[in-house]
């Protein structure tokens, strides 16, 4: 079986490592709007081209790695899009979070070809060594087609279900507690700040017991950094404007409630009104706890 | 230096393990208002008394492990309260979760005595295998006095701060993590049954990566297992009920908005309301998806 060819469609702050993980690899060919993208591209190893039907034409496996659903369907379905040239037999990967249904919804779109549903975790670090989580919706020939393709990306292959949503459910259940975790850290430091105890000891004291998270170690030093020259941007927080949004409109579908989750989205849409959507998501603290 | 007299007031869930722990190591008096938690602290090494005031008269340390403020009072303050006999030269050990500001007005209306604020989590069978979490606000002299016994009970012990208050003021942003995380296990569950993935997959798959947490590792198959029989009381979900409304207090006199924190204490009263109270606090889940 030869290398398959690839095509990137995106190259933001995890096309772009991906797709120089990939062009490593195997043959790629990248497109973006923004042509300073591509050049980078480019110089990662790919072929550039300047529209998205031009990157698919030879592919045997398309990656979508743009930020949201419109974005999907202007790259896929657009004037200059991917269906305009896609090859019989080539395989589409979603690599965006978008929510179950817009997932099945691209997926009926494209009735002739397989599409793997497969959004991605872990940020642009662990996307340029390979090192990402990504959780999987796809039957088996579909998934057996692009694994390849996967593995290179992945330290771990999370495969949920059979069907194009399936992923995407189980990124959003992902992003709720993410996004959650991460509010509760900045519950945590505001009110240690708030209270006169250090942060720095009570991160530390709290990151090994009952209270310990992922989100708690990880972010909660940069939540404290943010009062200085604050954090390196690592993940924006408009992210979680976005996913926040898909996880509710979820649940609602789902007639489940989740206050805790629509109270996190609502901390994040604070913190993106005060000019925060590009900064760090740790910067969300500061919506709290102003700066002094 | 002899092995300091302990009297231990309050024989719950809690305090008895921590009765039978000290025992094995130092002379332990015992009292609970419940003769029938006095008669398993005497099988388990101590001696019991039928008052408060009757426990304490020849002790060392007076380790108050009751449930809430009013029974701190009620132990100490009351007619055959611990204050009526307690000698001079007796330090308060005070490992019931009751807020900063309580613990501050408890040390005040003991001037002659040293008070050791020293919360403590982990559960009882950490409790029994001396394992437990305590934080500390105490002066030196009055840890040191004291650190035989704290130490008999803690695997971990941190010194947040000279003052009674500073261990209640962690311990309360150590409640407000907790809380917060056991709820968002709970929405993550729900949602998972509400949009038919398998919860034991979806748990699994996240309790690893930039999802996990200490809660949802450890309540998620509980909260999985509350749709069958029920999980184990290992934690009164009513505890939250309490601690929430302490971790509310503190962040509304330091003006802190905690919005996931206010919405997981919701959640806690709901379940408290629908009859949870005394049932395990995985069981909260079930306030989010009932049982079919």
């Amino acid at each position: 079986m030869s290398k398959p060819r690839v095509a990137v469609i995106g190259l933001g702050a995890m096309g772009l490592p991906m797709a120089g993980r990939l062009a490593a690899e195997f043959p790629v060919t990248a497109f973006d709007l923004d042509a300073d993208r591509r050049a980078q591209a480019a110089d990662a190893g790919a072929t550039p081209a300047t529209t998205a039907a031009e990157a698919a034409v030879d592919a045997d496996v398309v990656l979508l790695a743009v930020r949201d659903q419109q974005q999907v369907e202007a790259a896929l379905f657009g004037p200059d899009g991917v269906a305009t040239t896609l090859r019989p037999g080539a395989d589409v990967v979603l690599t965006s979070t978008v929510g179950p249904q817009a997932a099945r919804a691209t997926a009926a779109r494209l009735p002739d070809h397989r599409v793997v549903d497969a959004p991605v975790s872990g940020g642009p670090a662990r996307a340029a060594r390979g090192d990402l989580l990504i959780v999987v919706g796809a039957a088996d020939d579909a998934l057996a087609a692009t694994r390849p393709v996967l593995e290179r990306l992945a330290s771990t292959l999370t495969i949920i279900g059979p069907n194009p949503g399936d992923g995407q459910a189980l990124k959003a259940i992902n992003q709720l507690l993410a996004g959650v975790h991460i509010a509760a850290a900045a519950e945590a430091v505001a009110l240690a700040r708030g209270i006169g105890l250090d942060p720095n000891l009570v991160v530390e004291a709290l990151s090994q017991g009952a209270a310990s998270s992922f989100m708690l170690a990880d972010r909660g030093p940069r939540m404290i950094e943010a009062y200085g020259e604050g954090a390196e941007v690592r993940s924006r927080l408009d992210i979680f404007v976005k996913d926040m949004g898909i996880v509710g409109d979820l649940a609602r579908d789902a007639h489940v409630p989740t206050p805790l989750a629509a109270a996190a989205h609502q901390l994040y849409l604070l913190g993106e009104r005060a000019g925060l959507g590009a900064a760090d998501d740790s910067a969300v603290v500061t919506v709290l706890s102003p700066k002094d």
